[in-house]
């Protein structure tokens, strides 16, 4: 594959020495968003190397065939497929007949496209009873009527095809007809929307795989037509394992395009160049991962950088949770706090659209890897754009890359000391009020003293809650497991005042790094953030307001979070009550220790179990829109407190309302 | 039911002489979106009887039991039922004990509430191995247990029940259980998409039937857990059975409350105050159709109004299409073009946020009905607001309503004549620039002289389609409906180059009035219209800005589509091009004469058929996003043209990008 990423690191479970790598890449202009021109400059500007014809978007278009193949030439894109031709087989002769003249038309038509490869779906409608024999007959009399053309044919079952929905059937009646412009077309979704064995790839020969069309898509239980019409989405972006199913089709000598085919509600509506790099990218993911070449996962936090409408609040809570103040930095306009390994970086820059908002976002993460240039390199062939920060020359300079919702991330070598660029701060902050200096004292931590800041309860960041506009909730997932190997848990949709939000978490097979991705329903949209979104991948102001609106936050891992709540109160923080109700349910759910509940409820700490572990947890009240969690996991706890989210939405709801 | 409309015209197959009448009305607190407090408060000041506490929101509201119960007292409202207790029976007794505790922990929770009546769900969960007689003692225990603290237990089997899923299935275990305090919830939504046969109802005694859940839904193939979940909606929006439903219901005797339990994704999203008037329309609505009395159908149109940026781009494209300028109206500033009984009225007042979208709007719409008094009582009993424009005391004054989409549609007699208030217009313009007044002549038109304007090709109006934004789309369903008795066809996504688009018919049983509503894409919502759209159903700046940033269009009923297109050209109309493609897929469909074929293509007439009719349409360009469309339909031809409106969108967002 032209456009792929250098090699990462090697995994030991590569199937081959030699993996083997995409020949050429495609895209269906059904992907895509725009008109059909628009959509062949996106897919070319993308680097694809050809496209399918889905022929609705020609029949649309203004552009003559002629046209269509000059654009192409131009563009330097190969016709690689024309699709969909539908109901040809399986029925009786007089349909057979017309259903010819109907093929024939298309092959004049193809023709002027200079497109010799055409996707014929397996019958769904006007085949009322069936015997192979007549298929394959009708299968045979199509090929012969193509090779005068010079065209060959792709047969594909459909999922939902009335006769033939499997691959291997469709490849029975391709193998009876034996012809040799006849062969069959490979589609991930209709294949693993119905938990097909990849395993039988093998035995096709791979010159009969005449093209591959891939999809993923998130698992969800519903008619295969619906998911498939809305719901597919890129590789990678999905569940499907589509890393099989490559190393499978590779198995049977097939050296032919790989071409994506995507129906989605959601790409649909965005603009094109942004989706074909997207689709470019998912590509590249997928030509490594089958290789074998997995991206090296994070190994911790380094920071999270919080850029609030008043930032003296921010630093008002993080005191009262027992951060220290490192003060401001020497140039810029930020300052640091920090608590063991958790290290929070407030920036005071305003602006207009977070003001209108009333809210704050956080802005950057900080994340540990062992290769920050490999990493960033990475980021730069998965063409992510970069993020960059203005720095003076004897300051610490970290690499960064911007995430699908605007999310700047910043890559920090792996390190158990606290980092160089916390020299660069200093308490001359000039007299800003940033509540008093968190004393130190011995706490529960084990820490090396030197790394260790705050009086010890707070270990590190546990996780860091983002909030994504629905348009880039699929691209964040990519984006998450592509660049740094986080992969998704199972999503779920969480009730809260204004709907449902879907959460799903990424996080790193140790649990060293955790994203949970929430999506932010419909109804907070503030605007157009589809069409204004700019292709460069810069955050416009709607986006920033967007995010500014929703709550997010940063959850720090404590070894006790009934003490630290217990000593943040002390200091005067503000928790977000919990509710009286919270606890007589968590009474009839659990059997718990009277002395144990009410500890809890004096200290407004939330409790969940599962297996074998146990949780607690206690949020802040937001400053804006972000606030701050204490988590504390025992015995393995792996979850992130069933039934609180719902409850912490409403009391946050209520106390916005107030 | 306190609130019921009158009665409106008996409807001759009313089941009983005196039909059964809606005793109290009730809503589950899911349905309603924000705190526990507001939902309350929306369902009283909608006029419902009492309430389901969903114990979610209880957990997660501030409000004790005791508050929750001092507020219902307050607000009149009584709390009807606590739900939901999962998965008690079935199980293995040790794992039933532990149910029986956190069984009682509910009914003492119940007792501080006021509530004596729980839902109990049939067991999705723990139960592994079934035997019915097992489930027929726990349950019969259960309700012992129950009859301490003098509360009643209703069994309802869920759609996805594990071994119970059917109300006859869940009846009968009652039956067995045989206690007074134990008897069964029927909801519509569990029933109807498993499509339960209702009639079953009559084997249960009306006593036995504690409680009944109402909710419609669209008819989708999907896991019913997912579709039931994010999907229902209120009586009346979906495509359930509810009528029969309810006929049967009382055939029981049941005399209880009829509660309504909605999940849905939108209506989570939808200030509460809006959803609760809008649940408790959908129950009277219900009520009245199931005690046999639809709404007047509406005859015809009477007019369409439009407003647009410029208005003399309107008055230009109409005089084009052969329509007769009448001028100004003698007070307002407002014009009328007629041809036949076609009648537009363009409205010369821009507003701001309509010159920001670049944008017009279908602002109004006029229908002919029997006795417009009548229906404006209708539409008053129903809640919806008024619409109202200031006259003079000469002038004829129609009564208006407007519709949830913030579309103002206004009632007038009808009348094969011209109406009265045509007689308001003159051709006092005082110099506006109007295009050329249109010659009369004699064309196919068949009109009786006086009526007919134009040149007698174009005879009404056809169809007219309204844009709807995603919050609102389910209220527009109900309005059409339950108002006008119009009813939903199939539903389908169009393909557009921004984004697939829902399209739904709204229409008479004889067709005279056929209002198609377009969902218009997430990705085109210019903003929070959820949050910002006030209670008293004005239509605020920002809705006003998302319509006129979306095509809608008026369509005319032609006898000589082609005809009609020939001489707008030969006045200068620009068309709405259709691309050459087009014409040739057209040939590969149909095998059409060529000389038919270069008719139309010759003058960007598109083309269709069905069993018996053909159907002939052309598009004008838009002038801000309102466009006009004629329609020839031949032999009964009852569709709006497949395949054409993708053509269109992207024809229109084509040119939009020029």
């Amino acid at each position: 594959m032209s456009q792929s990423a250098p090699a990462v690191n090697a995994n030991a479970n590569a199937v081959n020495a030699e993996p083997t790598r995409m020949s050429r890449t495609s895209i269906a202009t059904v992907c895509l968003a725009g008109t059909f021109e628009e959509k062949m400059r996106a897919a070319a500007e993308a680097g694809f190397d050809g496209i399918e014809v889905f022929e609705p978007d020609l029949v649309a278009s203004p552009l003559s065939p002629e046209q269509v193949r000059d654009l192409a030439a131009e563009l330097g894109l190969t016709l690689d497929l024309y699709q969909p031709f539908r109901d040809l087989e399986g029925v009786e002769e007089s349909v057979f007949q017309d259903n010819l003249r109907r093929l024939e038309g298309k092959f004049q038509l193809m023709q002027r496209l200079g497109v010799d490869l055409i996707l014929l779906c397996s019958n769904v409608g006007t085949a009322t009873s069936w015997e192979d024999e007549v298929a394959v007959d009708q299968l045979r009399r199509a090929a012969d009527l193509a090779a005068g053309y010079q065209i060959r044919i792709a047969y594909e079952a459909l999922a939902w095809g009335r006769f033939v929905n499997t691959y291997e059937h469709a490849w029975s009646l391709v193998e009876q007809a034996d012809r040799p412009n006849l062969g069959v077309c490979l589609d991930s979704f209709h294949i693993l929307s119905r938990r097909g064995d990849v395993s039988g790839f093998r035995a096709i020969p791979g010159e009969k795989v005449f093209f591959v069309q891939m999809a993923d898509a998130p698992i969800m239980l519903m008619d295969v037509l619906s998911w498939s019409r809305h719901h597919r989405n890129f590789p990678g972006e999905g569940g499907f394992d589509l890393v099989t199913f490559m190393r499978e089709l590779y198995a049977t000598g097939y050296t032919g395009p790989i071409s994506l085919e995507v129906f989605s509600d959601i790409y649909r509506q965005t603009e094109s160049v942004r989706t074909a790099r997207e689709a470019m990218r998912s590509l590249q993911w997928l030509d490594d991962a089958q290789a074998g070449e997995a991206p090296t996962h994070p190994t911790g936090w380094d920071f999270a950088e919080v850029r609030a409408a008043e930032p003296a609040d921010l630093a008002e809570v993080l005191t009262q949770l027992g951060f220290e103040d490192h003060g401001r930095h020497r140039t810029k306009d930020v300052h640091l706090f920090s608590a063991g390994h958790a290290r929070v970086v407030t920036n005071d820059r305003t602006e207009a659209p977070l003001e209108h908002a009333g809210g704050s976002v956080i802005a950057s993460i900080g994340l540990q890897v062992p290769d920050p240039r490999t990493t960033a390199d990475h980021a730069r062939a998965l063409h992510y754009p970069k993020a960059w920060r203005a720095n003076r020359a004897d300051e610490m300079v970290l690499r960064g890359v911007q995430a699908p919702d605007g999310t700047e991330v910043f890559l920090a070598p792996t390190s158990a000391a606290a980092p160089q660029w916390v020299a660069e701060y200093g308490r001359n902050d000039g007299g800003r009020v940033a509540g008093a200096a968190a004393p130190r004292d011995a706490g529960a931590g084990t820490e090396p003293a030197g790394v260790v800041a705050g009086d010890g309860l707070i270990l590190g960041i546990d996780h860091v809650n983002l909030a994504q506009p629905w348009q880039w909730f699929e691209e964040g997932v990519l984006f998450y497991r592509s660049l740094f190997g986080l992969e998704a848990q199972v999503s779920n949709d969480v009730p809260s005042p204004q709907g449902l939000v879907r959460s799903e978490v990424m996080r790193t097979p140790d649990g060293a790094v955790r994203v949970p991705l929430n999506l932010i329903p419909h109804g907070l949209d503030p605007g157009r953030s589809s069409t204004t979104r700019t292709v460069t991948g810069q955050i416009d102001h709607d986006e920033l307001r967007l995010k500014a609106a929703y709550p997010q936050h940063v959850a720090f891992l404590a070894s006790d979070a009934v003490e630290v709540a217990r000593r943040a109160r002390a200091r005067g923080l503000r928790m977000l009550p919990v509710p009286s109700n919270y606890y007589e349910d968590l009474a009839a759910r659990f059997a718990l220790d009277e002395a144990f509940l009410a500890e809890l409820r004096e200290n407004d700490v939330m409790y969940d179990r599962d297996e074998g572990g146990e949780f607690l947890h206690f949020y802040t009240r937001t400053v804006g829109t972000v606030f701050f969690e204490v988590v504390e996991r025992r015995d393995g706890y792996e979850g992130y407190g069933a039934g609180s989210a719902p409850v912490r939405l409403a009391a946050q709801y209520d106390l916005d309302r107030q």
